[in-house]
This record gives structure tokens, C-alpha cells and sequence, in this order.
């Protein structure tokens, strides 16, 4: 069965990296000893070292070990025999390029769909989405396709912003910017606002945390939904 | 010898669309008649006519006439034949899968070289680097590459944003984007600012407007640029 937690940022404002998903992490890994831990999306360009680094000192107030994918010699067998995974944030187009270049994609989806606990932040919550297509992140690299994990039927969107009242900035709203997804592509977006995250149980996908969350649909007018909203009919 | 302007914004807050470079564009299209537009990045999903339409109401104004490039049958034989050619703004990666689809960007590249004057905004400036690896655009749709026209030896960061004050919102800025952009690439990035562009004759490349434009170089420092700035060096 199906565990996954995909939340829209690591970090809320105010707060430590993963501080505020702390409590639901504990019941979420509570069966994991040692953590494999995807850095491939390097946020600010920071080395796989380094990022486990970090994670390593987040989860150790679990009493969760946190090894790196880039420290085994297979990391196809490394995945195949993770206790819980954990993607982290950073750019999503280097991470789907290491993850295609790496070959481990087909892994990924084998041990969550086999029940593998998994957590995904930002970046690491795009690629459970259909595409990466409605990633806000900067195409620095080119990956070999947009498509990604699958673990839900629709696309993500991380980090969703409101339109920034009083702003006299021409470029496109995340609204106008998912409206033009919407023109090509066919399958749902969840804008999920920092402090939000999905939670899939099986074929059970509820919105958690304290916000709302914004759903657009293709040729409708987008909704908000409340925290605890039941999204599994999302397709 | 290449006469091209590239515009960060096609509009800029409380004016009408293109009303700002107008006089401009007077002086850089002053032997044109019949401006060759290339709608292919459809801001909002709107179709190639009516983007082609918005373009002729604002260049009426120049008493110049505008042609949508989907209007013709053979578009190489089209951009080989233009007198002048604008692409706007919209999707990036939309604009340069099409540019790649419809066999053109050899086409627009040997008429720019030749002399043919070019205006670019937003995307359509994008596409004026060496990649599009550097746009603000959502990756809606998958493109061959993300190589482009190559104009200037460097890539450009159209609407460059600077970090707002008091934003408690955790998404990168976009200082921290390009910086990540610098992990993995060599070439400069200009950020160009709403209002600012660049100027291209021949080998020289002028900053214009009357902001200054933010300059990004792999392992050094962000400096700022005033108006009037030759760039020529910059590569």
C-alpha cells in the first residue's frame, strides 16, 4: 500500500528545515532505522554531501539515520532496499535528470507501490506528479523527459503563490502560468501553498496542514479546498 | 549587420502593450512595411490570430502592417523574405518547440546575421541567448532542446525580479535561480528589468532604458549596470 507525503516546502517561514513536519514524520517513518535520502536537486548548488548533511541533522531528532543515495554503488538496489525515502528540494530539472540519468525511476515506483514510506519536498514532491511540468523551477538543465513518479494522477504545484496584491510586476501569476498548462495538458494541478501536503494512503490522497489548497481543473474556474479534503477522485 | 532589440517586457505597468518602445521601434523598423510576427508562444493560450491581431493594432500606430508567420505556407521562405520580424512574449518553451517543430531557427538566424532588424520580447528575448535555460516560464510543454538563437553570447533573464522586502514566501529568488544556473553553466546572465533592453548593433550590445540591468557571472559577484552600458565584452 501506497505511503507517501508530498509537501509543498521543506521550510516554513520562521522555522527550522522540516521542523514544522517533524510530528508527522515521526508517525510516517516510525519503522525506519535508516533513511536513503535522493540530493540530486542540490539547491543552491550544494554538494550530495552536504544536502544529506543537513537532512542527516533534521531527521536525528527521530532517532533516524539518513544515508545518501550517492554513497552506495547501486543505487537501483539501494532503493530496492530503503527502509523510507526522501527526495529533497532544490532545482526539479536536475533532479529528473539524475534520476533518468541514474537510472532509477522504475525502482522508485516499485518500492513506494510496494509500500516503501516516502517523503518529497518541493522538487522532490513535483516528480510524484504525472509530468514536472508545473514545477516553478528554472530549466538549468535539460532533462531526457518531463514525465515523472506518477504516485498521484495529477501534477503538483509547489510553493503556490497568490497574486501579490498592489504589484506592478508584468510577468505571469501562478495562476496565468498553470492556466497556460491547462491549454496543452488535460490532467489536474494542486497548487499546495507552503505549510500544506498531500498525505496518500493507498488510493487515499487527503490535503493536510492548516491551509487551503488550490485545485484547477482544465476548462474550469479553479477552487479552493479546506484542509482534510478527501482528493482521491482527482484525475 | 544585426540590428536587434530585446526587450524584457512587451508592456510595462500602466501603459498599453508596446506603447513604451514605440518610438523605438519606429527608428528600428523605420524601412519596414511589413513586420513578420511569430505568435508561437501564445501568452494565456490565445490563439496565433488573435496574438497576431493585438500585435497589427499596436504597430498601426507605426503605419506598419503585421503578418502572422502561421499565415504562411512555407515559413522558412517567409522569415527569409521579412523585412522585419518580431517574436513576443509568452511561453518559452512552447515558443522554442515550435521554433524547433516548423524548421526555422537555421531560417532566423541566417536573416538576423544578414541584417534583418529583430524585436524580441519576454520569450521572444529568451530565445536572443545562448539557451532558454535562464527563463522565468513554467515548462508546459516539452521542447527539443533548449538551445536557442544565440544573438548575444550569453543568455538573458527577461522580468528580472528583485527580492521583495518582507516576503515571507520560501520559493528561491531569482538571484538564488541563476545562481543555481551558474553550478552548472559558464555564460553570463543578464537580468533585464521591466522597462530596460538591449540593443544589439552588429558586435555591440548597449543596455537601454532607464534602469539598470543586473549582470551575473559564474563565480563572481552580481554587479549592477547603468543605462548606456556597452556589453560587447560581456560573453
Amino acid at each position: 500500500m501506497k505511503k507517501i507525503i508530498i509537501a509543498s516546502t521543506s521550510t516554513i517561514h520562521n522555522s527550522q528545515y522540516l521542523e514544522y513536519l517533524l510530528p508527522v514524520l515521526k508517525n510516517h517513518f516510525n519503522n525506519v532505522k535508516t533513511l536513503l535520502f535522493i540530493p540530486y536537486a542540490r539547491p543552491s548548488g550544494i554538494t550530495h554531501d552536504e544536502y544529506t548533511q543537513k537532512v542527516a541533522t533534521a531527521f536525528s531528532k527521530l532517532d533516524i539515520t539518513v544515508k545518501g543515495i550517492h554513497e552506495y554503488e547501486n543505487p537501483t538496489q539501494a532503493i530496492a532496499q530503503a527502509e523510507g525515502i526522501f527526495t529533497g528540494g532544490g532545482n526539479t530539472f536536475l533532479l529528473v535528470k539524475q534520476l533518468y540519468n541514474n537510472n532509477v525511476i522504475t525502482a522508485i515506483q516499485k518500492a513506494i507501490n510496494n509500500g516503501t514510506p516516502y517523503l518529497g519536498c518541493s522538487a522532490g514532491s513535483n516528480i510524484c506528479g504525472l509530468t514536472m511540468e508545473t514545477t516553478n523551477d528554472m530549466p538549468i538543465t535539460y532533462p531526457p523527459s518531463f514525465k515523472t513518479l506518477g504516485f498521484v494522477p495529477f501534477n503538483i504545484n509547489p510553493h503556490y503563490l497568490d497574486p501579490i496584491e498592489g504589484s506592478t510586476h508584468m510577468g505571469e501569476t501562478r495562476e496565468t502560468r498553470i492556466n497556460e498548462f491547462h491549454s496543452l495538458n488535460s490532467q489536474p494541478v494542486v497548487g499546495l501553498r507552503e505549510g500544506s501536503w498531500l498525505e496518500v494512503q493507498g488510493d487515499t490522497i487527503t490535503l493536510r496542514g492548516n491551509l487551503t489548497a488550490r485545485i484547477f481543473e482544465q476548462g474550469k474556474a479553479a477552487v479552493e479546498v479546506v484542509p482534510d479534503t478527501d482528493l482521491s477522485h482527482l484525475k
